[in-house]
This record gives structure tokens, sequence and C-alpha cells, in this order.
């Protein structure tokens, strides 16, 4: 490359290994004479990307053959809808942790009547509920969560035990950041645009009873049924997003799977949260048994502060930093592919910065 | 690149023009130490991407200030299911011309009661209606038409005038493949991997007073107000697929615009059906009135010679002609990135057979 890389915090799209950049770089064009924009999603060569991204998936997130994994469209927005369309008979129970889980309760209103069990609202979202704190209302479809909240920088460390009732899951923002254990959940969702590979492709993990469930009469295209049955390939799938996403998880497995992955997540999660935790000038903002290792939430005391801050990362090629505008200071996501020097370069600008002040 | 370029006719996604490929090489790690798929979607060197997109298509196209230009995900298999969940008061008329005008039929009576104005499937959809064979029903909400049958290899070249009743057609493939006018449309949508892009985003062109029309209670991420609203940014965007659509409306504009590729899809088309009228071996399988110029359905007496023609044309580096699964035989689409020297090289081969035969 003739640029320099910067240090990229982004929430997403955000960083990615700068080894799955180049072979994208060395391989798209290099398709049977065709690039992997130019070939049939009913080719053989397709095929072999959509099943080995899909392969990679089960064996890197220890899915079981309970479940199926689906590549679909339309983000965690679209996910939003077609969890309840294809899963709310009656009624669900939504736990609200921040904004995004917000927005799916939002979408399940307009499908039916879902039910609000647990909202940490009142606490500005600075924490996450215990596992204890949540229990379904008796006969509900499901229970919805959102694992890792990316505009407020809390994760859930412990998923609470809803017995029968299946755990449904916005993963968005943390999937494949650390291993867990997915025969506990009913559905996974996430889009693929913050740990595993470029937006434009979705991931959902769904144990196969659910696939049948189906309570209302809902378009062919939103059914999990229909791309359950035809392997992801109903329609033309995204076809350039998914092949990035494969060389992502490739590159996942070679660096030593998710135990490798999270190893370094968790490290790199304390390097920033010491950088903030030994100063009087930096603070976070969430309560600490709920702080997020992908999303990293941190305040100075003035706007002034945080718009030189802001300035003087830029400077350092330290970028994607500022806070969300529902939130405002500062945000480092630090996903999969961003490396311990990145945030090593953060801390230490965080180190002079609060010398110089 | 290290392997030679074949001839491809693939019905999509389909052959890109080598000028795009080459500049999405070049180009896709360098946006400001990032690559494109790193970027995020609201930062202002995406905003101008999507700009660019958006004013391309209007330019190429001709969109009136009246229309909207949403780029939305799922194809135009997602599109069969919005436009009557955004659309249809009552009911709506549909004309069916071949598989796809049928898949868009069913997810609208999925949604309401549409109906059946005109259909050749008696004629195993070998021809599309003239204008003056589509009469709307009284007070119908839309006319839905399929503009090119990709799999039985027909096109219109004259609407339907459906007065004050808005023309909903599906384009996906030949949109800027010719010049129309959009004007007359109330709604054109199209998956861009045909003449436009690569999979993953999905034009539409929407009257803006059809964007307030919602005459049921749906999810806000299906509703065309919603991305019309957020400039077609509510959502994470297929960043990289947008990208290189953008590039390869540039290419189409360089090219001299829509009016120089129309005239080059006229030449190539006359120039593969020429081959086929000129033998009395291989026979068309539409009305010469109807006959697209984007797939051309073609057969040869047998199926063991279908074989051979098909297994010796990749021997010549010509691939992506066997025909749909629904009608055998042979396809050859010409979209707009495939060349009149690839044209020359399936009729040379043609001829060769024939003479061999």
């Amino acid at each position: 490359m003739s640029t320099k890389r910067v240090y990229n915090f982004n929430a997403g799209p955000a960083a990615m290994p700068l080894e799955v950049l180049k072979r994208m770089k060395d391989g798209f064009m290099e398709f049977g004479g065709m690039s992997i924009l130019e070939i049939s999603h009913r080719s053989k060569e397709f095929q072999a990307v959509i099943d080995e991204a899909r392969g990679l998936l089960k064996e890197l997130m220890g899915v079981p053959d309970t479940h199926d994994i689906l590549l679909l469209q339309g983000g965690a927005a679209q996910q939003f809808a077609m969890v309840p369309m294809n899963l709310m008979e009656g009624s669900a129970d939504y736990v609200i942790t921040g904004h995004w889980s917000k927005q799916a309760l939002k979408e399940a209103q307009i499908v039916g009547e879902p039910k609000v069990i647990f909202t940490t609202e009142e606490a500005k979202f600075s924490r996450v509920p215990k596992a204890s704190e949540i229990k379904p209302n008796p006969g509900t479809s499901y229970v919805h969560i959102t694992t890792n909240n990316t505009i407020y920088g809390t994760e859930y460390y412990e998923f609470p035990d809803t017995g029968n009732v299946p755990l449904v899951a916005d993963m968005s923002s943390d999937i494949l950041s650390r291993k867990i254990d997915v025969s506990k959940f009913g559905l996974i969702y996430a889009g693929a645009q913050k740990n595993l590979g470029p937006a434009g492709v979705t991931v959902v993990v769904i144990k196969k009873d659910l696939i049948e469930r189906n309570p209302r009469k809902i378009p062919v295209i939103f059914r999990y049924k229909t791309h359950s049955e035809k392997g992801s390939l109903y329609n033309t799938p995204p076809v350039i997003s998914i092949y990035v996403m494969m060389l992502y998880l490739r590159w996942i497995k070679e660096q030593g799977g998710v135990a490798e992955i999270e190893r370094r997540n968790v490290r790199k999660a304390e390097l920033l949260y010491d950088a903030i935790d030994r100063s009087d000038l930096f603070k976070g903002t969430t309560e600490k048994a709920s702080r997020s290792r992908m999303n990293i939430d941190f305040v100075l005391p003035t706007q002034e502060q945080t718009d030189k801050f802001v300035a003087g990362a830029k400077e350092k090629g330290i970028v994607g930093i500022k806070g969300h505008r529902n939130v405002g200071g500062m945000r480092a996501s630090l996903y999969n592919a961003v490396t311990e020097e990145a945030v090593l370069a953060l801390t230490g600008y965080m180190d002079e910065f609060r010398r110089k002040s």
C-alpha cells in the first residue's frame, strides 16, 4: 500500500486484518479467469466459498448439530423484524440495555406485543443485568438480549438461564470475540462488519426446531425456513461480502481460533481500562462488572478537552475514537482485528495527554 | 492478472468491466490509511461514495426530481415482498411473463390479493404483451411488470400506458442497458449484479408520492419511507458493493453514457441473433418482437449436441452459456460489461460448430 495504515478504532464497519485485505487484493480477480464479483452464485467455485465460510463459523463458534447457520442480508436491523415475524407467538420478552435493544423492541412492537422484562435505562445503560435478574414470563415465545452494547460499552459475562424458553441474542458487536456456549441460545444474529468481515452479510445461527416455528403469514423471503432449506442460496447472496468474511474466518483460525482471539481481546481491554483507571483525568462510564471488551467508552471533564483529545489523536493516526452522538466523550472499539500495537498507541497518547494537561 | 480472462456469459452475477476491477484492486485499500471495507458508513469518505453513486444513477438513468433513488439490500427477491407491503391497498395487477414475475406474484399473494391481468404462460413465455394488451383494473394499486425475463429471454420494447395507476417494474436484468423514460414508472427496482455492479446492493427508484403510501403496519426496516428519509443510511449499507457499483457507473459514464451502452447492446444482440438465424442448426426460442438483448436463449436439436456445444465452448474459454434448468438449451447473457469481442468469439464458435456438425 502506498499510504500508511492508521490505528482504526471505528465502531463498525471497522478494522480488518491487514493479511485479509492483502489476500483479497491478491485473490479476488483469480476465479478461473473471472473475479469473485463475476462468478455465478450457483457455481461450484462459489459453493466452495460459502461452504467454507459456514464450516469455519461452525468450527470456530462451536455450533452444535442442533443449530443451522444462515448467511443473510440486511444486518441486525433486519433481524430486529425477522425474529418476531418468525418466532413471536403471543408475546416475547425483551431485555433493554441500550439503543439497539430498544430498536429491536420497536420492530417487535410493530409485529406483535412484546414485553419489557428488564431495563437498565434508569441507570443510563451503565450495566447489564445479572443472570438472576432475568425471569421469563410464563408462555413467552423467547427472551431477547443484546450481548454487547456498542454505544454504551457494556457486555454480558453471564447469560440468563431461560430454561425451555429460547434465548435470542443480538451479538452484532461481540460475536467470535470470545467463546460462548451456542447450545444455550435459540437464535444468535450478527452483522459481519465488526468482528468477522465487511458490511453486507449477516450471520444467523438458529436452533433447528425454531426454523419450523411460523406463527404468521410472512413473505417467503423473510422466513428462516426458506434460507435454511436453500442453504442460504434462495436468492443471490452478497457474494463479495461472504468471500471476504471467509478470508477473515480463515485468519481467525490461523491465529489459534476463538480461544486465542479472546485472550488477545482480554489483554487489549485490560490495557485500555488500566490507562483509564490509572488516570484521574479520564473516566469510564460503565459499572466495572459490565465493562465491554469491545467498545470502551470514556470521558474527559470538558467538551473542550474532548475535542482536543480527539483532534490530537488524529494527528497521531489514531482514528474512530469519537463517542457516539447519544453519549459523547470517547469510544474505542477493540474488535478482533484491532492490534495490541494500536491499543498501545492509544494508551501511550492518553498518558501523554494526561501529563500535558 | 496471472490468469487469462474468459468470455463470461453468466446470467448474474455476471461479467464486470476489466477497468472497474482494476480500479477496485488499485483503490480499495486506499481510503485515508484504511480500506473501503474498514471505513465508517457515517464517514465523509463513504458519504462521498454513496452521493456519487446516487448522483450517477440519477444522471445516467435520467431520474426526474419527482423520484427518489434508494440503495437497499436483499435483491429483487426482497422487493417482491416490499413492493406489496408498501404499495398494495386492496389489490394490485400483475403481468406474468416468466419465472420472476410469478415469484413477485407469490409474495404479493402472501401480503394481499393481487390479480393477474395478463400472462403469456400458455405460450411458454415466448413473448411479452403489447402495450395495448395491458388494461389495469379500476382502483388497482399498481401494475407490476418484469421488463426483461432473464430465464425465457424476452424483453419489453413498449411499456403499457397505465394512466394514473403507478407502473412498477422489475428491471433487474435490463436496468441501464438502454434509455427508458423513468417518469413513466412509479417504481423501478433492480439488483445490481447484472448490469451495474456486484451482488449485494439493490437499486430502487421510486416516485416521491408513493413513498408516503403505507397501507399496513410494517416493520420500519421494510418501509421505503425509512430509507428515503435517511438517504439510504438508516442501517449499515453494503459498503463494498456500493463502492464497486459507483466505479461501474463511472465507467458507464466514461463510455458515453447509456446511449452508447445501448448502441453496443443493440449491436451485440444483432450479432448473436444473426448467428442463430443464419443457421438451420440453432434455433431461437422467443418471438422476434420480444427478443431480449440481455439474455439470448437458443437451442440445438438434441441434448447430446447441447452438451457437446457447451463443453466445446468451455475449451475455448466461453463460459456461462448453459441454459437455465427450467428451459434447457443455451443462454448467453450480454449485459453491459460483455464485450463485442466476447460475442464474436461465441458466434465464431457457433459457425464452426455448425460447419462441423
